[in-house]
């Protein structure tokens, strides 16, 4: 059902700052910027590999990703896995018991659409699936 | 440098709890179990596809992993990136000035070889390096 840890998602104050460590020290290749206003972001792509790292810096202090900055600070804010049939995925996900906060996809970066189950189903941990866009993943 | 995420470690309360989520509901074969007591956890590792979750749940409060659980709660505790050679990726982080927890590469789960980079370098995410022993990863 899950084929890869797709990305890590980290919560970040400042893109820029960030990509000195991302990209210039960790050597991951910078591919992807955009702007995520459904989900109240400024986002970076960088490639490990076949996995990715998201970097979330957040687009004011009203967003999921700056509530999450203030009170816990920059660090890994999710987790997120790749499938190949998101709805397939979701009705198996909630059959087996586990919260969505997205019954239906939504549409994520890179044209991505992804679903995100709630984190009292999970211990705690962002969870995201996401059935990567045909052209690139 | 970095080849994949290799896991991302979970802090949990419980391991045989959260395998109800991991291994039942998300569907990820249990591949390994391990006590390791350097590192002051009991360990499960389940698959999604090449690459892992890591659930780690502490030997006792004042393990490095108990006093997060205590800090933090429950939730993602660190990110691991697979190298094919760890000793040439530390002397590369150490000249990009990462700041290294370990200098030398320690036995990790699964007879990995591992070594940690410092959260004040990383914008606070723990990072993990490690390199597979050969007969798995």
């Amino acid at each position: 059902m899950l084929t890869l840890i797709d990305h890590v998602g980290v919560a970040v104050e400042n893109i820029d700052e960030s990509l000195a460590i991302y990209r210039d020290a960790l050597g991951m290749p910078l591919v992807h910027r955009e702007t995520v206003a459904e989900q109240g972001v400024d986002a970076a792509l960088l490639d490990v590999g076949d996995c990715h790292v998201e970097l979330l810096q957040p687009l004011g202090p009203d967003t999921a990703v700056g509530k999450y900055l203030a009170r816990r600070g920059p660090g890994l804010h999710h987790v997120a896995y790749r499938v190949e049939n998101i709805e397939e995925t979701l009705q198996a996900l909630a059959a087996a018991g586990m919260r969505l906060i997205d019954e239906q996809p939504r549409r994520g970066i890179r044209n991505s659409r992804v679903a995100f189950v709630h984190p009292g189903s999970t211990g705690s941990v962002l969870t995201e699936i996401v059935q990567p866009a045909k052209e690139a993943h």
